[in-house]
C-alpha cells in the first residue's frame, strides 16, 4: 500500500537530536558545552509556538573551560523549505555564559534552529596581543601567529569573503619573516577591525567544533493567538418551523456576526446523519422520522465525512459561504469529529477498523455505565492503522481544498496522542495557515499533552470557573506564565453541551460578565450561538443540557429578540481590536483588589503604549465597590493619571496606587479601563 | 595502542536515551507518553547525586488519553553491576497523571533507571465489570474476557507465577462456555483479589508498552555530603627550622586534628618539585638553593606525580600516616595538580603532551600578562590526548592503590569537562567510594557544570562572602533549592591563596565567625591550616596572600599558641556530628530577621526530630541585637519554647515568632540553638 506521508518518520518523534559532536576513536569529544536552550518544552520533545511577524530571541548556556574565547552561530532555516541553514552570529551576555541572538519569524510553518560553537583562537590572539603590549612586551611572533590564523580562513571562507581577506593579507610577513615591534603593533591594530576580523572568526579552522541538536519552533498565523469565535448550529440559522436551515440561511447572518465583531464563524459537523438508533428530542431514542438526529452521528448511505448533508445545501453553496465569510474578513472553521454513525460507509468499506464485541458486532461507543446506541469510535490502534490514519488525514485535505483552513477537533483526548502529533505535522507541513482547536475537556494533563503535540488553540475549564477563587485558580494553571509557549486557551463561555449553572440563574448580567471575562483574559475566545441572546433555559434542574437543545431538534430564532447582549458584544469586540495588548496572553497579569466579587487583572505592551486593566464584579446579583492596586512602578506611573472605561467612554482621574471602584452588574458589570497619555 | 578503558565511550555523553518506542513500518507509536521524569539534571546530560542508605523517589507524568488504565515499573539496576533490571511497580498520584516509586540506595556508584508503562487491560475489565454490576447488566461476556485476559498472562509470567496462576484459572470456563449472571459475578469477585490481579497486570501481553529513556544517579558515601576537612600543609608540620617537616610529623599531628572534629586531613602535592625556576620566598625568584620551591611545580629528574618528595619521607610512612588516620576515624585526601614542572619526567618522555611556541620551546602557564615560569602546563587537547588522559587516570589509580580514596583537584577549570567527566566516571565504575573535590574559583556557570560532570563537593566564593548582603545572595545562589541535586559546596574559610580582608582586619571573632557559619551552613566545610591559630598576616596591604607564606619556604608553627581558637573549632564540629540536621543541605532555610549585621538561618529534619536555629552576628567588633522570626507554623511551636546554645550551653525560653537576640563578638558571635522538646 501507498502511504504517502511516513506517519513514523513525520511524528516529530526524536526531535532532541543528540549534537554531532564528531565522536570518534580518533577526535576527542568538544569540550565546549551548549545547555539549557531556550525556547523548548520537555527537553525539545514538543515545539513552542510563536506568531508570524514576531522576532525569536534564542538563547544558551555556552561553557568552554579556560580562558578561551568563543565564537557561537545560531543556524535556522524552515523545515520543508530551502534545506541549507542561514547563520547569524550570537552575542555573549556579559559574565553569565550565556549567548542570545534574535531572528525574524517571516514565514509560516516549522522554524528549526541548531546552535554551533566553536573556539576563536582569533580574538583570543588579539587579546593576548593587546595585553603584552599593555605591559610592553614584543608581540611581533604573536603578531605574526594572528596573520597564519587569518590566512587559514581563505581556504574555508565563500568565494566572496574570500578575495577580501586575501587583499587584506597581501604583502603582509608570513611565518619564516621577522617584523619590528612598531610594525607588528601596526598589523595588529588592522587585523583587529570589527568588519574584517568576524569574517575571519566565521571562517576560522573549527577544530574545537560543538553543535546542539535540532530544536523546532512552530510558526503560526496571527489569528492562531487572537481571534474571536462565533459557533453557528448550521441548520438552527434559518426561519421555517421544523425544516432544516441551509447554508444559504448561514450567509445571510454573517452580516450580523460580523457586526458582533467575529473573526470565526465555526460551524459544527455538515455531514449526512446516521439514521441506526437515531436520537430524537432532549436526547432521547427517536420515535419520529422527522428527528433529524445528531450532527456527530456522522455518515449514512449517502456519504461520510466528505459529504455534505443535502438540507444543508451543495458544495456550491458552501463555497459561496467561505466566500461570503472571506469578503467580510471572517473565516469559516469546521468541525472534525472523527466518530461515525453505523451507517458510514466506513462501517462497510473498513471494517478492520472497529472494535468488536464477543458476538462480533462492532461495538458503541461506552463509558460504563453509559453506552451510546447512534455513534461507533474508530479504533485508532488496528492492525490496519495507517490506512484509517491516512484517510483521516484525507478528509481534512479535503476541506482544505474547499477552503477550510481552521478545525475545531472534537474529543481529541479519546485519540491517541501520536496519531494528532502526525495529523497537525503533515499538514502544517503542507499547509501551514492551518489552524487546530482540541476540544479536550479531561484532566489538566493530557489536555496540556495535546497543545503541545501540535494544537494551536485549546478549550478549558472557564465555562466552570465563576468565583474570583476558581477564576484565579484557572488563570494562573492555564493563562499565566510559561504555558503560553504552547497553550493558547480558547475561553468558550458556552457550547452546545454547557449551559453553566452560572449562566442559568444569572440573568443578562450573567452573561455580560461572562462575556467581558471571556474577551479580556484571552486573546481568544468564543461563544456559541444563543448565547448573545442570553439563552439560559436548562433540559432540568441540574443539568447542563440547553431545554429542547438544537442538538436533537430543528429550532428557529429571533437573532434580535429583547434581552439581547449583540451591542455588548460588538463593544467588547471593538475594544478588543482597537487594544494590541488584548491580542496576547503571556502579558496578563493578576493584579490585587480587596474582597472575593472583584476580580481585576491588566495586559499590557512591552513599551506600555497600550495598557488595559479590567475589573469584573463576578456577583451577576448586586453592587460591589473595592479597592483595586495598579502596579504604578511597572507601569512607571507617578501622582494621578486618566483611565478611560472604554465600555462607558467614561474617564477617570486616579492617583497613585490604590483607587476605589464600584460596579453595578444591572448598569455595567465590567470596567475595560485604557490608561490614557 | 591498548586503551583499557575507552574516553569516549565511558563519557557519560548520550544518557538521555530516546525511549524504546517499537517504532518500524509496522509498529504504531505507543500512545503511552513518559514525561517530566525526575530527579535528573538538563535533560538528563548529568546525573543528580544521593548518598548510599537513602531513599530516591522516583516519579514522572504518564500519559495515554481517552480512559483506558495504566501500569507502570520502575526498573533498576547499578551500572556495572547485575546486567538485569530490578522492577518494581510504580503508584499513581491521583488526579494528577503523575507515577512515583521509592527505592532504597544501599550501593555505590552510578544506579540506573528507567520507566516503562502499558495498558492495564486487566483492571479496566474489571472496573468494567463493576460499573455494568451496579448499572444491572449482565457480565457474563466481560467475565469471560478478563478470564482470557489472565490465561494470556501464562505464558509470559516467570514459571514461580506461573502455577499460581494456572492453579486460579483451574476450572475456570473459556471462550466458548457460557456462564450465569451469578457465576460470572463471582468468579469476578475472586480474579479482582490483588495479590492475583497484580501478577496478571505485570505479565498481561505487553502490546502498548512505552519506555523511558535510561537515567543515572550517583550514589556517593556519606562523607561526600558532610565533612570538616583540615588543610595540612606537610612540610610545615614540624619544629625544626629551615627544613622541610615529614609524614612521620604529619602523624604526629593527627590526634591533635582529631580532637578538633574534622573528618579528612587533605595534603597539598607530595611530590618531587622542579628546580627550573623554582620560586622563593613571598613568590620571588628563588635566589637560593635552599628554597624549597611550590608543591604545585611538580616532578622532577627523580620523577613526577607518582614520586614522593623524598624529603617528605617514603612509601611506608605515607601508608603508616594513612593508617593512623584510619585508626582515628579520619581519613587523608591528596591533592591531584595535572600540571608539571618543566624537570618532570612527562616533558622529556611525552613531548606532544605540552604547547608549543614558536621558537619550538614549551610553553609556561600564562595569563596575560603574568607568565609562571615554574610550571608547564598539559595540552589536554594535544593529538595523542588519549595517552594522555589514561596516564592521568593512572595516576588516580595509583594513589588509590595507596590507601588514598579522597582527591581534592587543582584548577580543574582549566581543563576540558569531557575528562573530567571521563575520569571521574570510570573511577566510579571501578571505586564507588572514591570522592573528588573541585577547586574551580571561576564564574558560577562552569563552576556548577564541573560539579554536574562529576565532582563530589566543589570549593566556592565563601571566602569573599561577608555581610549580610553578600552572604545571602551566596546562599541563594550556591546552597538554596535544586543546587543541592548536583553541588556540594564545601566551604573553606581560607586556603593557601587566599587570606581574606575580613580575617585580616577582624581578629579573633572573625576566625570564630567564619567558623561557625561554614560548619552550619553547609554540610561540608574546610579550613586551612594556621586558621585554628588566628594567622592573619598578609604579604602587603590589599594582598590576600599570607605573608612569608609556607607555599614558599620552610615554616614551623606553634600550633598551641595563645589566642587560636581550637576549642571553639572542637566545640562547633561536636555539635556538627552530634546534629543530624546539619549533616546535609538542602534542608537549609533563610529565615529574618532586622537589621544588617546579624544573619539569622535554619537546618532541621523532615520529622522535626532536630532543628537547629543560627544567629551570627557579623561584625567582629561590635556588639548587635535584633529579633530574629522563628517560622513556628513549619516547626508546629504554639507558645513558648525552650532553645538551647549548643556553644555557651544555656537555655532560653522563646515565646510565638519573634525573638530578641544579642551577640557580643568578643564573647560568643554566634548562637548555635537546638530546639528542645
Amino acid at each position: 500500500m501507498s502511504f504517502g506521508i511516513d506517519p513514523v518518520k513525520h511524528l516529530g518523534f526524536g526531535t532532541y537530536v543528540k549534537p554531532t559532536r564528531r565522536i570518534s576513536e580518533s577526535h576527542q569529544p568538544s569540550a565546549i558545552q551548549i545547555l539549557d536552550v531556550s525556547p523548548q518544552l520537555d527537553c525539545a520533545r514538543f515545539p513552542p509556538k510563536r506568531i508570524q511577524g514576531e522576532e525569536l530571541t534564542v538563547s544558551a548556556d555556552i561553557l568552554k573551560p579556560g580562558h578561551e574565547l568563543l565564537a557561537v552561530n545560531l543556524a535556522w532555516r524552515m523545515r520543508g523549505g530551502d534545506e541549507n541553514w542561514n547563520r547569524q552570529a550570537m552575542e555573549f551576555v556579559f559574565n553569565e555564559d550565556r549567548w542570545t541572538a534574535t531572528v525574524l519569524l517571516d514565514q509560516l510553518g516549522f522554524f528549526e534552529f541548531f546552535i554551533e560553537a566553536w573556539n576563536d583562537r582569533y580574538s583570543k590572539k588579539i587579546q593576548e596581543i593587546d595585553r603584552w603590549l599593555k605591559s610592553g612586551e614584543d608581540v611581533s611572533a604573536d603578531v605574526i601567529d594572528l596573520i597564519e590564523l587569518a590566512r587559514a580562513a581563505i581556504e574555508s571562507a565563500p568565494s566572496s569573503a574570500r578575495d577580501l581577506i586575501i587583499d587584506r593579507l597581501n604583502g603582509l610577513p608570513d611565518g619564516t619573516s621577522s617584523i619590528s615591534s612598531h610594525e607588528a603593533e601596526q598589523i595588529a591594530k588592522r587585523l583587529s577591525e570589527e568588519s574584517f576580523s568576524s569574517l575571519i572568526i566565521a571562517n576560522l579552522d573549527k577544530k574545537e567544533y560543538s553543535q546542539s541538536g535540532v530544536f523546532t519552533v512552530i510558526v503560526d498565523r496571527p489569528v492562531a493567538r487572537y481571534s474571536a469565535w462565533y459557533e453557528m448550529f448550521h441548520r438552527s440559522q434559518g426561519t421555517v418551523e421544523n425544516k432544516s436551515a441551509t447554508f444559504k440561511d448561514c450567509e445571510k447572518r454573517l452580516e450580523d456576526v460580523k457586526r458582533m465583531g467575529f473573526d470565526i464563524v465555526y460551524l459544527p459537523p455538515v455531514h449526512p446523519i446516521g439514521h441506526t438508533n437515531r436520537r430524537g428530542p432532549n436526547n432521547t431514542k427517536s420515535e419520529s422520522k422527522e428527528d433529524p438526529g445528531s450532527l456527530w452521528a456522522i455518515g449514512d448511505e449517502s456519504g461520510g465525512h466528505n459529504t455534505l448533508h443535502q438540507d444543508l445545501g451543495t458544495f456550491e453553496d458552501f463555497a459561496a459561504l467561505v466566500s461570503k465569510a472571506k469578503d467580510l474578513g471572517m473565516e469559516v472553521a469546521l468541525d472534525l469529529a472523527f466518530q461515525v454513525s453505523p451507517d458510514h460507509p466506513y462501517v462497510r468499506e473498513h471494517p478492520q477498523w472497529f472494535f468488536y464485541r464477543k458476538d462480533g458486532t462492532i461495538r458503541f461507543a461506552e463509558n460504563p455505565p453509559k453506552r451510546y446506541y447512534d455513534i461507533y469510535p474508530l479504533n485508532f490502534e488496528n492492525d490496519d492503522w495507517k490506512s484509517l490514519w491516512e484517510e483521516l488525514r484525507r478528509v481534512v485535505e479535503f476541506w482544505i481544498d474547499h477552503g477550510v483552513r481552521i478545525f475545531r477537533v472534537d474529543n481529541p483526548h479519546t485519540k491517541p496522542v501520536p496519531f494528532w502529533e502526525w495529523l497537525t505535522s503533515t499538514i502544517r507541513l503542507e499547509h501551514p495557515e492551518v489552524i487546530f482547536l482540541s476540544e479536550a475537556f479531561t484532566r489538566p494533563k493530557p489536555m496540556k499533552l495535546l497543545a503541545k503535540a501540535g494544537f494551536d488553540q485549546s478549550y478549558t475549564y472557564f465555562t466552570w470557573k465563576n468565583t474570583k477563587y476558581e477564576l484565579t485558580e484557572f488563570i494562573r494553571e492555564f493563562l499565566l506564565s510559561e504555558i503560553s509557549e504552547y497553550y493558547r486557551p480558547n475561553l468558550f463561555t458556552n457550547t452546545p453541551d454547557i449551559l453553566s449553572e452560572y449562566l442559568q440563574t444569572g440573568g443578562r448580567p450573567a452573561f455580560k460578565i461572562r462575556e467581558a471575562l471571556a474577551a479580556t483574559l484571552s486573546a481568544s475566545y468564543g461563544i456559541y450561538n444563543g448565547f448573545e441572546l442570553c439563552e439560559n433555559k436548562p433540559k432540568s434542574k441540574g443539568s447542563e443540557e440547553y431545554l429542547n437543545s438544537e442538538k436533537y431538534q430543528y429550532k428557529v430564532w429571533d437573532w434580535d429578540r429583547e434581552g439581547n447582549i449583540k451591542n455588548y458584544i460588538s463593544k467588547i469586540n471593538k475594544i478588543r481590536k482597537e487594544n494590541p495588548a488584548l491580542h496576547q496572553n503571556s502579558n496578563l497579569k493578576l493584579l490585587d483588589c480587596y474582597g472575593d466579587q472583584i476580580i481585576f487583572y491588566g495586559k499590557w505592551s512591552r513599551d506600555l503604549g497600550n495598557v488595559i486593566l479590567v475589573a469584573v464584579n463576578l456577583d451577576p446579583f448586586s453592587v460591589h465597590e473595592t479597592t483595586v492596586t495598579v502596579p504604578i512602578q511597572e507601569l512607571h506611573l507617578t501622582g494621578s493619571y486618566v483611565v478611560r472605561d472604554l465600555i462607558t467612554e467614561r474617564n477617570f482621574v486616579w492617583n497613585g496606587e490604590r483607587n476605589y471602584i464600584r460596579l453595578d452588574p444591572n448598569v455595567e458589570p465590567a470596567h475595560v479601563l485604557r490608561l490614557e497619555k
